[in-house]
């Protein structure tokens, strides 16, 4: 069994879709406690414009009160160079750029159209060459929710068109939930042929019920990089009330479970997963601090004593 | 890809596990919208004590009025021999019996022993002999939530006492939704050496989010025999807030998104999935009724418009 390498994306892609400000003070102290967990990279926050995600505005003083701890990497969103200079002043590990591979998602999400957001991207890679690593989380490569399907030739494209320039990894990303086993396996085999010397990480969403089987199908065909939002935080704003993101802990429970070594202090994730419904003030997707760990044990009710006295 | 049968359990686990009441009109009005989606058993009810299951005391009259559609197996639960006449009274296409391969679950559950429930259920086996056919679902064989681990060994030799009295099928149940794809895979591909003339259905619940990938698991090692319960409905006392059985409209978008031919009319499905929370009271599990198919597209913001004049 493979190594895998986690990534939590809580406190960015999950804090995003949450509509309450959470405050600085609850970010910093929740990062600290995930940067205890084992986790292969933290992403902390994203240096957008404070009026386009307002949840975020707070980036350079999150990323000046966390207390890093060595072996993690705390990788922030960039959206353009403004982004990546301020990302850069706060001294994040690693850059983590976005695009889409679907036109219209992209118009939607980023508006402008992919070739500009490419042009953009290509710049913020020239700008912060030889300073630190880059990567390119590619959203829709499994679908889009407004054009359907996305060829599989078309994430390639743009997979090798970032991997040409250099990028240390590639992040594929099932933005809404629409990848299924099969889908995911030809696709990541494909990644897996062509981008041998990248990174490549697998971003689901459980939006369907879908997301651990798509990181069972992924790990059986070689990805070794998954990133998860802790209690399933995050989600889709075409779908309301369904799952977000894959939940960080039910997926390293299940890895665990098969076998997988994943340098993850799971019941540190636990602790952290029981504490988000207070952060966030409403209860969150992942089953895993609800259920208890297939190896919780539960008490045999009494029945059960007084029934094997009565045998004897 | 091959042809799964789907067998929908929902009136029988999902509302066992349900607080209030459900009227018989509604039992009925669900079953025979069920009967229109092409699976291939429904288990109706069970023939147990009205005391003991106080939800289920309306068997009878349940199985007198549906509408059975020719193609669908009606099957229902039967504890005992008391059990089995009223079942063939009632004229059930299948007998489904049950034990646990866990003593303590037994205990708990059956308030007998292993052994004493194998000879209870031997004799019923026996007395139907020739009229329906029977399935012996077992209970507990990807763990017990009190003992921990259940040895496969132990599963297979449950499986072979019943294998060897002539019953046409099992259905190897992770009652508490403790199994993960590697044990899924082992145990399957050892059911399937050994027991090759007999119907092999899994039967999964999703309390820590593994449901659907063990689902994989299993359909990857030629199982093609699964039980769901609609909306996911179901549930594990021992796991308070977590999920019941895997949700069937779930499981069944996925394999047929991967492929796999199921002979159910989804739409009709998640119709069924959809009324669901108006008769149980209560919203349930299951994400696609929430979500969509992940062929059901939005339209894109009018801003994408705007913008693509704009860029013209």
């Amino acid at each position: 069994m493979q190594r895998i390498h986690f990534n939590e994306v809580v406190t960015r892609d999950g804090f995003q879709n949450e509509a309450a400000f959470i405050p600085t003070d609850a970010k910093v102290a929740l990062i600290d406690a995930l940067s205890q967990c084992g986790y292969a990279k933290i992403e902390v926050t994203s240096f957008t414009s404070p009026k386009a995600i307002p949840m975020l505005r707070d980036a350079e003083a999150v990323m000046g009160r966390i207390q890093r701890v060595p072996g993690v990497e705390y990788t922030v969103l960039v959206p353009n160079q403004r982004g990546a200079e301020r990302a850069l002043e706060a001294r994040a590990d690693e850059l983590n750029l976005v695009m889409s591979t679907s036109e219209t998602h992209n118009l939607a999400n980023l508006r402008m159209p992919r070739e500009q957001s490419f042009a953009g991207l290509a710049a913020v890679i020239d700008q912060v060459a030889g300073s630190v690593p880059v990567n390119v989380s590619l959203s829709t490569c499994f679908g889009c929710p407004m054009e359907g399907e996305v060829a599989q030739d078309e994430v390639l494209r743009w997979a090798d068109r970032f991997a040409s320039r250099g990028v240390r990894g590639l992040t594929v990303c099932d933005t809404t939930g629409m990848a299924h086993p099969v889908q995911v396996e030809r696709l990541c085999r494909a990644l897996r042929e062509r981008f041998d010397g990248v990174q490549l990480t697998l971003h689901f969403h459980n939006t369907r019920g879908m997301g651990l089987a798509n990181v069972l199908a992924a790990a059986r065909v070689g990805i070794d990089r998954f990133d998860g939002s802790l209690g399933g935080l995050g989600g889709c704003p075409y779908a309301p009330g369904a799952s977000g993101n894959i939940s960080s802990e039910d997926a390293l429970h299940m890895l665990q479970a098969m076998g997988h070594e994943t340098g993850i202090d799971l019941d540190r994730v636990l602790a952290a997963a029981r504490a988000l419904p207070q952060i966030v003030g409403h209860d969150v997707p992942g089953q895993l601090a609800k259920a208890g760990r297939i190896t919780d044990l539960h008490p045999a009710p009494a029945t059960v004593a007084r029934l094997r006295e009565a045998l004897a």
